[in-house]
C-alpha cells in the first residue's frame, strides 16, 4: 500500500502525522502551496525543496486547457513536467468551473461550461475528470464535485452534496476502471489517491451526513472538505470544521480546501485539520502584501522607504536572511520581477513554516499555548501596523 | 592601488587579462548583466554568483530617480543594498537622459529634461552626475557623456564627442574633489575608478581624436566606447572597434556599451574589447526567445510544444539541466514568471560562458579556430531554425 497515515501525537482536537505517498511522505499538519498551472507562481522547484514544503498542489481544469493533460502524460507525467519529485495533489477543476469559466448548464450528467481561455464549449463529467487526473499523474487526486455559491440556503446546498457524493461513487468507479485498463495504450497509471470532497455549507446536518456518506462509499486514503473560507463568518467557519472533526475517520487526514490565512491555519490545525492550500501567499506576494509574524504588511508604504531591518526579523527565508525592507519596496515599487518572487518566496515560507513549527508544538504538547501566544502576537502586530497607517 | 588590469595572453586583437577591482576580479573578456534599477531583471543575485558572473551594472538616472542616489548611499551603497558583493558598474545616465527622458536642452553646462517617471524637470552636470555615482558607490563609474542618434553627420558627432571631453575633464575635476572631501557629513566615499566615454559616431578621425584626447585627460583605469550598436551596419560598428583598439592604451581594459548579441561579441573580442553589457538577454528572456549555442529560439513557437529535449543541449544552466523545451514553452505561453526567470537566466548564463569559453580560448590559443567554429555553428542554427518557420 503506497499511501499511509501515520497519527504520531494530537493535542486536543489538534494532530500531528505523516502522510505517507509514492513520492514521500508528508508531515502533517502543512501547507500546500499551489502551483495552478505546474507551477507555484514565481517559485522554482528548488525552492520549495529548500523550504523543505511536504507537497504541492496543481489544477485539473487550468492543464486540461493548457497545456493539455494528454501531454503532460506523454512527457512523463507532472512530476518530471514541473520538475517536482515530491509528492503532489490536483483539484478537480470543480471550483473553477463554477467559478472561473462561463457555467452553462449542471445536470445530474455534469457541468456545460466555456473555457475560460478562448470561450470553447466543454463538458466535464466525473469519468472525464478522473482521466484527466489520471493523465497528470498527482499522488493525490480530488474528486469532481458540484460547488455552489458560499452562503446557499439549505435546500441549494443539500442538492449540490447529495450530487456530490452520487459524482463520487462514478468518480470512484471510473478511478478504478482506469486502473485496471491502463491508458488507451494499455500502459498503467501511476499509483494514486481518490480524495472525496464533503460539501454542505455551513449546514451541521448536510455536513454530517455528506461526511458519513462519503465515507461509506468507500475507505477512502484521505477526505477534503470543500466550499468554505467563501465568504462565510469565521466562527461559522469554525463550527463548520468542528461538525467535521467528529464526522471523518479519524485515522485519516482531513484537507480543508483554499484555507489560506496564517490565523485560519492555526484556528483549524487545532479543530483537526492535517493539510491546506490557499493561493494567498502567492497572490498576495504580487501585490505587495507579506505575512509576518508582527502581521500583515503592505510592503509599498512609504514608512519603509528607509527601513534597513529584514522584513520579518523572526524569518529565515532568502529575503529576510539578505534583504532589507527599503530594498524590497525599491523593488516592489518599480514593478521589479525579484521583488514579488522574493515576495512569494517568503509568503510561502511562511505558512509552510507555521506548520512546522505547529506541528512540533503538537509533538511537545505545547499547541495551546504556543497557538494562543501566535495568535496575539500576530494580532498585535496587526494593530501596530494600522496605526501607523 | 585597488585597481589593476593584467593582461594574461593575446591572440591576434584579442585578450585574456584579470581586471582586479575593490570587490574582487573580473576575469576578461566579460559580459556584464544589466542590472539597471538595482536588480538584473527576474535574477537573484545567487544566480549571478552561481554563474559566476564576474561584474554587473546599475544605472545613475534611473537609481537617481528611484530609489534616489541618496538614500542607497544612506542604506550602505549598491553592493550593500542590492546584496551582491563583487564589482559593479554604473552608467552614468548619459545615454538614458538622451533616449528615455523627454529630452528639453543641452548645452555647454549640461542637460535638462523630463524624468520618464513623473515628467519632473531635470538638470543633469557633469558634477551632479559624478556625486549621484559617488553616492551609489560603484566599483567603476562611467563619465557623463553628450550622447546623440546613430549615424549622426560628422559635424554633429564632433560638437558631441568634444563636449565630452570637455565633460569628462568636469567629472574627473568633480570626482576627484568628492575623494577628498567625501560627502556632506565629511564621510569618505568608497574607492572608485572613473573611466571615460569615447564618442564620435562612425567617423574614424573623431574616433581616434577622442581617444587620444581621453587618454590625455588624464592615465584612467579603464576606457568606455560609447554611441555604437546605435543602428550602423554591423561591418561599420567593427571597422570602429579596430580603430579604438589601435587608438586606446593597451594595458588598459576596454569596456564597448550597450554590445550584447553573442556574434557581435565574439567579433568584437576579436577586435580587443575586454568588457560588455546589454538588456539584451533580459529583455528577450522576458518576450520568450533564447540564445542558444545552435541559433536563436523563439520559444513560443508550436513546434516546441512537445519536445522532451532541454532548450540548448550543450548548455548547463538551471533551465537547460533540469527542464525541457515543451515544459519551458508551456510556462512563457502561459505567462509564468518562472519562464521568464528561466529564460532570462539561461540567456545571461549564455553570454557569461560564452565570453569564459572565449577568455579559454584565447589563453590556450585556439580562440581563431573555436571563434569560427563558434559562428559558423550559430548562423547554421538560425537558418535551421528559421527553415522549420
Amino acid at each position: 500500500m503506497p499511501f499511509r497515515f501515520e497519527l504520531d501525537r494530537t493535542a486536543g482536537a489538534a494532530r500531528a502525522g505523516v502522510f505517507t505517498t509514492p513520492h514521500g511522505d508528508v508531515e502533517t499538519p502543512a501547507f500546500m502551496p499551489v502551483g495552478t498551472l505546474a507551477t507555484v507562481k514565481a517559485i522554482d522547484p528548488d525552492d520549495l525543496r529548500v523550504m523543505r514544503a511536504g507537497m504541492i498542489l496543481a489544477n485539473a481544469y487550468h492543464l486540461h486547457l493548457r497545456p493539455g493533460d494528454e501531454l503532460v502524460r506523454e512527457l512523463g507525467g507532472l512530476h518530471r513536467f514541473m520538475g517536482w519529485d515530491g509528492p503532489i495533489l490536483t483539484d478537480s477543476g470543480g471550483f473553477q468551473v463554477f467559478s472561473l469559466a462561463d457555467l452553462r448548464r449542471v445536470d445530474e450528467e455534469g457541468v456545460e461550461f466555456k473555457s475560460h481561455l478562448d470561450g470553447s464549449r466543454r463538458f466535464f463529467t466525473p469519468e472525464l475528470v478522473m482521466r484527466i487526473e489520471r493523465n497528470l499523474g498527482a499522488d493525490v487526486i480530488m474528486q469532481f464535485d458540484h460547488v455552489i455559491p458560499g452562503q446557499s440556503d439549505e435546500p441549494t446546498a443539500r442538492d449540490a452534496s447529495e450530487r456530490s457524493v452520487r459524482w463520487l461513487e462514478r468518480c470512484l468507479r471510473a478511478f478504478t476502471e482506469l486502473e485496471a485498463s491502463g491508458d488507451a495504450a494499455g500502459t498503467p497509471y501511476s499509483d494514486q489517491a481518490l480524495f472525496p470532497v464533503v460539501q454542505g455549507g455551513i449546514h451541521d446536518g448536510l455536513r454530517r451526513e455528506g461526511g458519513r456518506r462519503a465515507a461509506a462509499v468507500a475507505d477512502f486514503v484521505g477526505y477534503g472538505i470543500g466550499g468554505l473560507s467563501v465568504g462565510e463568518p469565521k466562527p461559522q467557519m469554525y463550527a463548520t470544521i468542528e461538525v467535521m472533526d467528529e464526522t471523518l475517520p479519524k485515522d485519516r487526514p482531513r484537507y480543508l480546501m483554499g484555507v489560506g490565512f496564517p490565523e485560519d491555519l492555526i484556528e483549524c490545525v487545532r479543530r483537526g485539520v492535517d493539510l491546506f492550500d490557499c493561493v494567498a501567499p502567492t497572490r498576495m506576494g504580487r501585490t505587495g502584501t507579506a505575512f509576518t509574524s508582527l502581521g500583515r504588511i503592505n510592503v509599498k508604504r512609504a514608512e519603509h522607504r528607509s527601513n534597513a531591518a529584514p522584513l520579518d526579523p523572526n524569518c529565515a527565508c532568502p529575503l529576510c536572511s539578505r534583504f532589507s525592507r527599503a530594498y524590497l519596496r525599491h523593488l516592489v515599487t518599480s514593478d521589479e520581477i525579484l521583488g514579488l518572487r522574493l515576495l512569494s518566496l517568503h509568503n510561502v515560507h511562511f505558512l509552510v513554516t507555521l506548520m512546522r513549527d505547529a506541528r512540533a508544538a503538537i509533538r511537545d504538547d505545547t499547541f495551546d499555548r504556543w497557538s494562543r501566544h501566535w495568535l496575539e502576537r500576530y494580532a498585535a502586530g496587526a494593530t501596530t501596523s494600522s496605526s501607523t497607517a
